[in-house]
């Protein structure tokens, strides 16, 4: 069995098979300001208590500080449903972007089944749980009774080797498989990423990667934890490895697909509007104007990317044409980003530093864009109008290009000015 | 003659009298993201080219990051504007709100006049310029022109007097004078703040005064530069003292009327909802249950004012049920506050740091409140759904009410924390 298969098994109490429909109960349930009202609607009309209020997580990132009267209801709406159903797991005070905040506050486990009423839920397969988005009404049904229900889904194994240059970041391999199998290419499907490149990356490539499978329809995107992942998870929940349920595929585990993807010489990796696998090498797009500069976001908003970009930007001024807009992804990271310098490196250079949440990314505050405008962009969605008009565009990559792009006042590759 | 005659009539070329009508030169046009589009709109009726671009600032501050499709349109217009009429002066990446940022960038001088589209263009009186808002329509004439009319206000003298407590703030003196003369107590008149303790009163307490000038419908706010100003001016401007036309007022100059204010034994005022001049110490509401903490503004959100917030909130947390939005005025004090550690402890105690801006105060976003909510506040004005839903409300008060009452969860007398 493929690690999925395994998780799943192991909660329905056997041996799965895809295509299977199973009931199982479920580790945790997430939700935040945006998807919190309605579920608590749906919720009020079926059930009185919650299953469970330590097995719920509340966060406010979408849009955070209140940005309408309408935002500021939603959130008020949620802060009585936390105090009525004594909801301790609850970050809503700013502590960042759900899909940063879960795994930092020590809620996300190998082998876990987690849900949440957000699509981008599929980021904890980085350290090995079986994590998947849902909608807030079938998210309702999990306050309710702790259980839901899933189709055993079909595996495509995705190996990807070679031999990453500096300019490169997971970002650009996740892209390049996004192109490659395109938006509805994983509909419904398990993405297990493996091979050299994934057992040696990092907890937050990881978490880049697995965000983005829902990017190609994929139920949940999974990858064996590694060593950086459980010394992360251990010291996350102060529990040991062996009190950790690491689950790895069998060697005859059967995949409905196998991909490799060879990283070896790969370009930075641009999605071009208005979809997600419209990707393309960056020498193609390269001297694209553009007019907003973002980094932030659940998809790139770490550490790892926060350093990424201070390497291109320290001592740097941004182009006059530009605005650079840079959100961590949570109040940890805001706090390292700041120990580390690079918060006033940014600043020097002329970056605007918003608070840790999801910010523009959706389109909803903090850097929406006119008629014709264009953003260049470390989040994971440039779909028409995303974030803001819809004559506006967004182009996707990572960090670096991001801030490159921001110094140059063009869509440039970090490799010219390494 | 008192300090605003002497400075218009050097302008007008004569003595001038309170209620003439004068038309004269102004030396600095001040205007931002909200009011600069309207303002353009008229020009373009009346003008090509702007009478002097040197003389012309534009500040992004109302909506940074944009936070609609209407502000980034609104955005659009301005950089063409800047762009097109090569206005150099423009401090549009976040560089914080338009009356810190003047004075910051060395635009201020003792003797100057100076005119905003934003009513709280008065604040550049604590610097002994003359200074005043006007509507976008009047402004766009003064970048045609170069020049504007007024009539020469009567002035009102208002000596502040005694011995300041340590949870006192020159907001509580301002607004105990708002309390006293009401909001319309000073309409189209000069208030002249005098008295040992204006004399002995830092720059940022002396913009805080008079950047509420306009909320009892004064004119001007404007106080005779002291030792501190000039030293300000001189390393912002690079000039020598020399080189300022420092205007002080006649012994004999003439008043309409003249009033008296001690503060000593003043307890914190606090402006209730929903008008400035609804003033009472803090005695007399103490214990009002709050939603939500507000630090910043061109009112409150400087250096000193962040110094007396951080003096009660470092090694501390903030009520779970508050939340606690921190707003420096300036990518300057935001630096500043970074490096003395008042982010990371205001971090720690549980708030958001917003980027420099104007942010909530006006409801437009970061911050707006919902129906019923009620927020204490550093800001400027508490009108009835001045921060959100109309049945919503504000308190004002100093940094250090605002943020003792963030840790207690009502509204606190400092003193009671110190």
């Amino acid at each position: 069995m493929n690690i999925t298969e395994k998780i799943l098994s192991k909660k329905a109490g056997h041996e799965v098979t895809p295509g299977e429909i199973i009931e199982i109960p479920v580790d945790l349930a997430m939700s935040h300001d945006g998807t919190s009202p309605p579920a608590i609607k749906t919720f009020e009309k079926v059930a009185d208590k919650v299953w469970n209020p330590e097995k719920i997580a509340i966060i406010f990132d979408h849009n955070v500080p209140a940005n309408t009267i309408g935002s500021a209801e939603f959130q008020k709406v949620c802060r009585e449903f936390i105090k009525k159903q004594k909801i301790s797991k609850n970050y809503i005070h700013g502590e960042g972007i759900c899909h940063q905040v879960v795994p930092e506050m020590g809620l996300v486990e190998p082998g876990k089944v987690i849900v949440g009423a957000d699509s981008h839920t599929c980021t904890y397969g980085a350290f090995g749980a079986f994590s998947t988005g849902m909608g807030a009404t079938d998210l309702a049904m999990v306050w309710a009774t702790g259980k839901t229900w899933f189709m055993v889904p079909q595996a495509i194994k995705m190996e990807v080797t070679g031999e990453l240059n500096p300019y490169i970041a997971p970002k650009d391999i996740i892209l390049n498989i996004i192109g490659e199998i395109g938006i509805a290419g994983a509909t419904y499907k398990t993405a297990e990423f493996c091979g050299d490149i994934i057992e040696n990356m990092g907890v937050e490539g990881r978490a880049t990667m697995c965000n983005m499978a829902i990017e190609m329809g994929a139920k949940n995107g999974i990858m064996e934890p590694n060593k950086e992942v459980i010394d992360y998870i251990c010291k996350r929940t102060s529990k040991k490895e062996s009190e950790l349920n690491i689950v790895k595929s069998d060697k005859d585990a059967v995949y409905e697909k196998e991909m490799h993807f060879d990283v070896t010489d790969m370009e930075p990796q641009i999605a071009c509007p208005n979809d997600v696998d419209n990707v393309c090498d960056i020498s193609k797009i390269e001297g694209t104007a553009i007019d907003q500069c973002l980094i932030g976001s659940c998809t790139n908003g770490r550490l790892s990317d926060l350093k990424d970009a201070y390497e291109i930007l320290k001592d740097q001024k941004i182009n006059d044409n530009i605005r650079l807009l840079i959100l961590p992804a949570s109040r940890e990271i805001y706090k390292q980003a700041m120990n580390l310098g690079y918060i006033e490196a940014f600043i020097d250079a002329g970056a605007i530093i918003c608070n840790p949440g999801c910010g523009p990314c959706l389109g909803g505050h903090m850097g929406v864009l006119s008629e014709g405008e264009v953003c260049i962009s470390t989040t994971n969605r440039n779909f028409k109008g995303r974030m803001g008009d819809p004559k506006s565009s967004v182009y996707l990559s990572n960090s670096k290009v991001v801030a490159a792009s921001a110094i140059e006042g063009v869509i440039t590759n970090p490799k010219d000015l390494m």
